[in-house]
């Protein structure tokens, strides 16, 4: 594909216009201020007058099997929420319905320019099966949770991610990657944790991990383990000896930060999840400050209750600026850093996350011809503050088209929407 | 028009199925469960399969001529913001220009489903012949400031604002109101103040103001006045003797709660432009339990930067479960209530607001056949905490389309985002 006479942002995220950029396979090959030779190589050739090209978003932290439980529970307290719907419903979840669930979040997914997603569920053939067919860049693992004091490696949740691993890992041209994980300290032993990350050390996979969501689950931990945060236990039994990310992060402690940016342990921030559930807010700017890899996730559709990452990353930078009283905090090129780059990062992808020669070709193209996008002082500040997720008209993965104009090439949408039904009713009607 | 098998939220923001609803003329005039015996007296018949019907919203605070300032000064402290970029712009803006800019935030509302709005700003001309072209309801005002001691009904602006009551008001089938207006306290004196009181009672209209946006104003205002709060302050003056709406009360405390319960003032919270310029939040559930008349508004797109008013429905809800850090709080109902009725009322428009026979054809079709609004088990769910402004795929204004499916029947676009760049380039080559 030719994208001709396009603005674009670049890696440095400056705003380049009148750009000529192609792709090659599954990379970004060429990038000219004209247009290249021979064009006709490229492939089709697309007028990106009017038009934004940005690299596409990653999602750091999310649940796509929850795709069924958008809208199921609001408006509750956390521990209501947890038990009075969202267990009594995943208890009924078969691999099936995790695969509907997760295709159906990857539709959005890309509608809304996520090119990636580091994903944590249940049931590894509907999830890997789902981002197979999904086309969207997935981590994905199954998170443990262990109440009876067992070695990690003797538990059906390694078997089942060795398994995964076999099946999935580096599948799709290396779209797909397995992790290991376990859901949070709080729901897991200190024997489970250690032979996890033994395992993890072993595989060199990386690591996902819940740490310090909620105020009670941190002051609890530290009753558990002789004051020890979750971030500095985690961290004691060997769980950020591995690439890590650690969703949330939400109650640190500056000591924590410190243990974040020494074990480069990326914290994927999901500051829509956070306000709705009243989790509270990072302290992200001291984690910037510092030095730590920040990414931004959305986490589930059940309680966010969407994959737009471009209203994640407007809250999350007006948010930040709202909370610290500095208007100046989160400028728009590390917000749209946090948004991309730090989340390639975090799933171990060098070549992904800015639009560089020789980069996967995972890139968005906005149509900026609408009134929020007008007049165009700096497209980098429309993008951040003014952009609706629907201003994506196309969103391409690895080079290969995904999503245009409301279409999905390669998904039935309406059978997922049926299926998607078909599975929230017949679990409905057995509650 | 007669939308048919639509679903709708009601005036008391149940969501029901399965819906037949008739406009004729500018107001509502069947809703029932079936078709009405003579369909073809509604005119166009609309497939309603898919959709989901709902009221307009109501922008209780905005300046629309800001529209040429959209993204122009970012990510600057507030001081930086108005002296560096902010005033010298404006001082070269001219009525034309001002009609251009609203005009083009006009597209934007009702692309976003804003079908009336409370608008500040300068150059009554260009703000009521934009309002008049640009078919959304308006109640507009120019902000009065003093600083040499002048009586309001001696000033320009009072003389400016009655030729506009002449020449405007409750033109367009009362679709276009003219309120008085100061534009706060810190930017104006005393006599002026007791004055525009004088005045906008003896003509009835409405008053607008902002109010305690910052600590900064709000404690030079105790300084100023005796320790009266902003609030206080402008009460004792009489201005909230008239229907009022004040901006912002970021920095109100419960005796100022008590007095905008007991005037009646509508608080027009802005919790977008709050945070992102660090103004603070304001304590909207305390106003709530007060039972203060609360109403959204967005500002101007210089510091949100759009209008889509989903997204701020959306951040004000998960803002206020997050700061308060209770999940059950502000619940979609009150959400959505907000958003539209509490606006109708703060504008004095008694028969808008709510999908209910006789009142104003003020309403929204929003396509929830979208992956982000799948599954359906609770569409006010859906609408409040997954929907995006772009699901509006047509906007009705006392019975009449102007917006469907990319296009505004009565606007040319093109020509709009033309003169806005034309207005743009000028005043930045003279800066």
């Amino acid at each position: 594909m030719l994208f001709c006479d396009i603005t674009y942002i670049n890696a440095q995220y400056e705003v380049i216009e009148h750009a000529w950029i192609g792709t090659s396979g599954s990379r970004i090959s060429y990038i000219g201020s004209a247009a290249p030779e021979k064009a006709t190589d490229y492939g089709r050739a697309y007028d990106g007058r009017g038009k934004l090209l940005i690299n596409g978003f990653f999602n750091a932290h999310s649940h796509s099997g929850m795709g069924l439980l958008r809208g199921y529970g609001e408006n509750m307290a956390l521990d209501d929420w947890l038990h009075k719907r969202i267990f009594p419903f995943e208890a009924h979840l078969s691999s099936e319905d995790v695969y509907w669930g997760s295709l159906l979040c990857c539709a959005e997914m890309l509608r809304y320019g996520i090119v990636g997603t580091t994903d944590m569920y249940m049931f590894t053939n509907g999830m890997g099966d789902a981002f197979r067919d999904g086309g969207v860049k997935a981590n994905f693992c199954i998170g443990a949770a262990d109440f009876e004091g067992r070695a990690y490696r003797d538990m059906p949740q390694c078997r089942e991610t060795l398994q995964a691993i076999e099946k999935y890992h580096n599948s799709e041209d290396n779209r797909i990657k397995v992790d290991f994980s376990m859901h949070a300290e709080y729901t897991s032993q200190e024997k489970m944790v250690r032979s996890l990350a033994e395992v993890a050390q072993e595989h060199g996979h990386n690591i996902q991990v819940h740490v310090s969501e909620t105020v009670k689950e941190t002051e609890e931990c530290r009753q558990r383990h002789h004051g020890l945060s979750p971030t500095a236990y985690l961290a004691q039994c060997g769980i950020f000896d591995v690439p890590a990310t650690a969703a949330h992060c939400v109650h640190v402690t500056p000591d924590d930060i410190d243990i974040l940016r020494e074990k480069s342990v990326t914290v994927a921030t999901c500051p829509k999840s956070n306000l709705k559930l009243a989790s509270g807010v990072a302290p992200i700017l001291d984690m910037l400050k510092a030095g730590v890899n920040v990414a931004l996730g959305t986490d589930s559709v059940a309680s966010n209750n969407n994959l737009n990452f471009i209203e994640e990353m407007r809250i999350f930078s007006l948010l930040h600026k709202g909370i610290s009283g500095d208007p100046t905090a989160i400028t728009p090129a590390q917000a749209l850093h946090i948004a991309s780059k730090a989340g390639a990062v975090s799933q171990g992808r060098k070549d992904c996350g800015s639009i560089e020669i020789g980069n996967r070709a995972d890139l968005l193209v906005l149509d900026v011809n609408r009134p929020h996008m007008k007049p165009a002082h700096n497209l980098l500040h429309n993008l951040i503050y003014a952009a609706s997720g629907d201003d994506i008209v196309l969103t391409m993965v690895d080079g290969i088209v995904r999503y245009e104009n409301g279409d999905w090439p390669h998904l039935d949408i309406e059978k997922i929407y049926a299926q998607v039904d078909k599975s929230c009713q017949r679990i409905i009607s057995s509650l």
